[in-house]
């Protein structure tokens, strides 16, 4: 089954010398068919072109009805006859590399809707589309070929680079943002973080939130996902840096490069990630807490202490993920034999 | 307490004889009295029905001032003499049937605002309301008698069936919807899902998400949940699946029929559910995995493994439930002897 | 670094003398001295204001070049020559005052944007504003003072007292709120909650959803939270109640004055909160529990059980936070010993 083209629309068909060349791999077959599209292993049709990854799904491969399969050197001897091989040691790279080659993103529509409500003062770049209702702030800079969605609001002041994708209802407030930064549909960035003092009669009175939201280059943040601006100085994502939907980053968060953070992970006030640390879905890292270089937090891990660069923490609360295991493994054992002991009794 | 009539208009009356055939139940009382509106046991006066379903609240019965009560038939003997009584093994659907003909959804009150935002190749159906400032994409087509929330975002090429209801702010892109599907506000349909491959030098490139969302008949999505489109193929959510709020559903998750999955909940990629199946609030499911028929998952359990259909899992990671009530048992037994040990020394 | 003022305009100087009555601290140093901002210790400068709370950023004393630090007395001695002290009990509330008194929240400009869709029955007080492409509906009452952010939508009827702050990408339905009540961007107030009825061939049946939700005076709604209407009566959120992002509060539920509840805690259906309770990031409370007042419940905890007033729970399931805390240290013991073990046979 191919793409639905009224949703992906095809630039056109890629020879297999092609597509193996943007792979980077190499070709077993016929270099001058055609592929006019891509699909999963157990629907892809004979001029789609799949891939296989993940070890889970190598049983597909006998029968595939794909034309060529994008996979690596240990499985080239296992392709059905009828299918092509590209063979390459980062098949899911070079097959993201065709597919986005044949499906490409569309291209900014340049042009401000007769429905947005632009202040005057807002500088929007050449090649940038507005879409229908979307909101400009006073003094906003919107970079080139960006496309701010439909109902997105930029705020007063708000910076965006060049080629910044903002989705439907999208709000970005006290933020400087980068090249290339996505923000999907539903993110709040740089709104107020929770801080408050405690009056000695017990009220709470707001700490007022005087930072910003720094997103370097290349971050994108998923739907629905909030990144608060910092109290004082600067919530900051790293370049390269990737949130899935529904995250919360708090106050004076500070990521380093390249982080990825799944669906759903708390990340509390004044927390810092080093370069590369991944947290997995429905994780949390407490107020204050460092994690170095190429941390992993497994998911629904509780991060109460720092992690050292490059540790593996699971748990909540989260230790090493070693002694986790084991430590999990015991428990299920005492449950095992309480479990005995009580059908002893029945 | 009845209704607030500002937000929740009165349709009429009902005799009592009429609201017990409406429950299907049998009445104790006066077949001719009137109600006029519905409360809870203890608030309802005595032009009101009320329900008893939940044994932890039956302590209220005896005091209750409802004119009427809905009740399952080993409470009928315990209802007040000023009150009467409709008898059902189903009181909570009974009492929803009563509920919804006195206080009927308001109809679509068909027509499209002015300020709405309608592409001109988009169809809509008879009887539709499109709201204010929705924004409705080329190619879309609405079916008849739907309600389109203001500011509600339906994009380019989306199909919804008849009798859809989208709240205020739902954006849904790349989705085939069926009939009566009810998106609440906030809702994100269709976006591109967390899927990228790293290059050599550690870069991520998109994996270019080329599926749909799939929304078969009677559907409902929470405030502010998300259901990311399928990588390549679907993201399926089966007919009368309802997600709760705050949800996260990620690429190529399918699911069966009335699927229960309640606030919080993530279930990562390529995930599938069989019918039935129940998650409860804050649990997660790994990628990948199989759940069968009826299988039920704990609040804030942590599923990564396969789970059968029928069964219960509990806990973090997800065992059986029995077992993992077990050894929470002797996991807490072992801190009360610590306690102990702790308090000797003391 | 002082704040940005392209996001934070200063009001003006004020002197140091000025600045410790507001804090209501004692000034050692020249009552005279001009501030003309704040910042964080490391970064504040010679015309800046920052102050010392939490002990573990108290090494970055001695190197600050602040004008001036609020901290509380034991560490007035450590403060280095060029900068005068504010010494209070209190100096996370001192800073917050003399930062607030800097840098004042914008005053709402009166008047209704062009762009914006207001019912003609809906009533505005006086020296609100309503922000563009906001969309008001029929018999909303709008206090005076308020501002309605752009693309906030008030449902019909909805009441809200003076003072209030509807954020950006708001929606507020069947809702009565009180005065200086602030709802952050995305916050989804008053929408059906979570309730069908199965039918015996179990296809489920909506619960009409017959209630509001009351928020009481200076309550504050963090980001893209969610806060369902009563099934019958109401659901409250008590005085100065603070929820941080991404919070689920099913119906129902009610809440004392003074609650705080982190991000991404869900509350499930009829909870009752007394009042001061803390719930931590990522807890979850099962349906129909009362917690006593000042209960606290921490990360990730799983409440399945009441919890007394003034008691501390974590884990889940939730147990008292003493007893839960030896049990981990007996479980950790337990996977070291594992790990002894294993390792000797290896």
């Amino acid at each position: 089954m191919a793409a639905d083209p009224r949703f992906h629309p095809l630039a056109g068909p890629l020879t297999l010398g092609e597509a193996a060349a943007i792979a980077g791999g190499e070709l077993r077959g016929d270099a001058a068919r055609l592929v006019t599209g891509v699909g999963p292993l157990d629907a892809a049709g004979k001029a789609e072109i799949s891939f296989l990854d993940n070890r889970r799904y190598a049983s597909q491969l006998a029968a595939t009805r794909a034309g060529a399969v994008v996979l690596p050197p240990d499985f080239a001897n296992r392709v059905p006859e009828s299918c092509a091989a590209i063979i390459t040691k980062q098949p899911y790279l070079g097959f993201a590399r065709i597919a986005a080659r044949l499906y490409p993103r569309p291209a900014p529509r340049p042009g401000i809707h007769p429905s947005a409500v632009v202040d005057p003062s807002a500088v929007i770049g050449a090649g940038t589309e507005i879409g229908p209702l979307a909101v400009i702030g006073a003094g906003a800079e919107i970079g080139s070929d960006c496309v701010i969605g439909p109902h997105a609001v930029i705020g007063d002041g708000v910076v965006l680079g060049e080629g910044c994708r903002v989705m439907a209802h999208a709000s970005v407030s006290h933020c400087i943002a980068g090249r290339f930064v996505v923000l999907h549909p539903g993110v709040r960035i740089g709104q107020e973080g929770f801080g408050f003092a405690v009056t000695p009669e017990g009220r709470f009175e707001t700490m007022p939130q005087l930072g910003r939201v720094i997103l370097e280059d290349f971050v994108e943040v998923g739907a629905n996902s909030c990144v608060d601006r910092g109290s004082q100085g600067d919530t900051v994502l790293g370049a390269g840096t990737r949130l899935d939907n529904l995250v919360q980053i708090a106050h004076n968060v500070r990521t380093g490069c390249g982080c990825v953070i799944v669906a759903q992970v708390g990340v509390a006030g004044s927390v810092t990630l080093g370069h590369g640390v991944q947290l997995a879905g429905q994780s949390g890292v407490a107020g204050h807490l460092s994690l170095g270089d190429r941390a992993r937090v497994g998911a629904q891990a509780g991060v109460m202490n720092d992690v050292p660069a490059g540790a593996d923490v699971v748990g909540s609360p989260a230790w090493p993920a070693r002694e986790t295991l084991r430590a999990f493994a015991a428990l299920r054992k005492l449950g095992q034999k309480r479990a005995g002991t009580d059908s002893d009794r029945g």
